[in-house]
């Protein structure tokens, strides 16, 4: 067996890199399946932060090789009666609790089958109350990455998962109520209004963007296009569009947090 | 020679992720055995502190692969006289600086031999005084994982180490004199009472906890059973019992440190 | 084809690790390379700082395998009109965009040629203007990662790319004027001045490093060797002239940042 025959495992976590919750993870994986590749997607969501996975998840999950294995631990529910799932999509496996975390991009890809994970010969005992990381969620995306047979061995077959949409635009008479979705390293604004949604509603027209007390009525597609210092609206690599500033943070300049609300209009002419 | 062939290497340093150290460290085991697989336990040890790194290591070894060649570098003596060593024990390798922080895992492992690591054969030259782990631990580590013929061949076996314990537990009268050995990122607190120690000392009788200003005398199984903002310990994932707080920081409400003092009583009833 | 027929790819970017930027590097390098080992040096470089990731880039590369390829993705410019290119030197291919990042590295080990990355057929479409590092880098350095026939084929061979230096000693009369490069997670301070530069420069004569409010007149080899609180100079592992303290940060205790002046001169006897 070779690490090509074997699907990628993709961690994404709210763990952290001081402790060693995410190395034991990859200890457990290495232990049960010796050739799986091991991707570190992010460990650093915000303790218990579903929106955050939700978010990075979504926009994340393609990029990877088909039949990737998603192993998403953003869990504040451990221990309690919430379940563990699969999720085989089109293109991938996705396993995690039951929260709602693996919906958003789940949905995007089609859902084949959805498992609730109750087979303990795949667990590694005794089961801790506290990490299920290590005892139930890095095992079973081992076993998958090693391809069973049929995952349906993993546990039951289920029909309903928790859904976790993320916040929708709300439409209020001629204007677009918009909320921050995310706010990155260098400090842009991830709003939750993809490019295609902002040409529609915009088309060649002048808009204003009110933002805490700024109004932004400048898109650009590029950053080194924009001044220094200005607050402007720019597609993002992410598919969604971004509040920024060249070489700078628009969280900063502007104070912003994520579940910022903004709003969107047209300007009359 | 594919990558089963070699050991797992594992990583443990107080580098962090700003500087290349880890990132040298890993070029240098693939120069020396390009398909041993390195996975990191942690490289965010606080500079030069043994007890967080003996701990996390004792914690977290047993997960890995069984033959891991574990590469410890938290080294405030570097380029002093201490030796650096590699102790072999039942099921795993541990190489590091000879300054105890090895010792409380390989303890822990059955050890079966130490070698002090003197045949310079096997360093990368020439040896700085500050980043043995570059010059002498990773390649020590990268030759212990391509399975050489006899470990001796890396220097002279020797009958001691340097021995670090975990602070223990002391007994004053009827009462437990604890303290606190880490802080998750979550803001949990472990006690030095592993869930075994805790059982036989409680039994089923009431108990009072002294923290700071707090009387703790609840156990819960899962966060999820607790109250909000009600301080409770929890038998963790590590063994150890933990001062907890739902969906919160114990760390940040109770203001509390590495080291800090608790008190286990008995109610009399 | 195994891991050891592709090229390791070795990444450095400012993209930190709280979001999936780099993730999303590794997710799409693995899809085009699945055999290609990747190993990360640092992700931590602060946003757009050139002088930080070229410096560190220069003092890690050669301790990779040779032919590594290293991606580089510190790219303030991303989106306008600033080329992508290749350097292949003697034993290393150097990826990034064409702003003087790769240049101090690549400089050091003989260029063989330049390459301008044009070939669309490489890329990852649509090419965002503000996430090269997927679109455009990853893609690249995987290709080279799995030996093209020649890497003419990703574009046109130009004669220059853009030349970015670390800053010079100055000479000023009996005096060198010296520059703080980096600062590294223990608060050592690295100059400008390479432990040959110092040694030819100081001979066995008495000297004086002024920086800040401090007089420095001591060397030591290892940190270990020092007194408490002492502020002393030390050969670093880098091959660069460091101010430390022992076991504590001359960062911290002189306030000082990069690009601090210091001046050495020699006492008169």
């Amino acid at each position: 067996m070779t690490s090509t025959d074997t699907r990628p495992v993709i961690l994404l976590t709210d763990f952290g890199r001081k402790d060693t919750f995410a190395g034991i993870m990859k200890g457990v994986i290495a232990s049960i399946s010796p050739e799986s590749r091991v991707i570190d997607l992010t460990h650093d969501i915000d303790p218990g932060n579903i929106l955050q996975a939700s978010f990075l998840l979504r926009i994340s999950y393609a990029y990877f090789p088909k039949k990737s294995v998603f192993c998403v631990v953003v869990d504040p529910g451990v221990g309690s009666e919430r379940n563990a799932v699969c999720i085989e999509t089109r293109d991938y496996f996705f396993v995690g609790p039951d929260n709602g975390v693996l919906w958003e991009a789940a949905t995007g890809n089609h859902i084949k089958q959805i498992i609730r994970l109750t087979n303990t010969d795949y667990f590694l005992e005794p089961i801790s109350n506290t990490f299920h990381g290590r005892d139930i969620f890095a095992p079973m995306a081992a076993a998958i990455s090693k391809r069973l047979e049929t995952l349906a061995i993993l546990g039951d077959p289920v029909n309903e998962c928790v859904k976790f949409y993320l916040p929708k635009i709300k439409v209020n008479k001629s204007c677009l109520e918009l909320s921050v979705l995310h706010i990155d390293r260098f400090g842009n604004l991830t709003l939750n209004l993809s490019e295609n949604e902002f040409r529609q509603f915009v088309q060649d027209r002048e808009f204003c963007l009110a933002f805490k007390d700024r109004r932004i009525n400048k898109t650009y597609k590029a950053y080194s296009a924009a001044k220094e210092n200005e607050v402007f609206l720019i597609p993002a690599s992410s598919g969604y569009m971004e509040i920024s500033v060249k070489n700078g943070s628009a969280a900063k300049m502007l104070d912003a947090r994520t579940m910022d609300s903004a709003a969107l209009e047209i300007l009359s002419s």
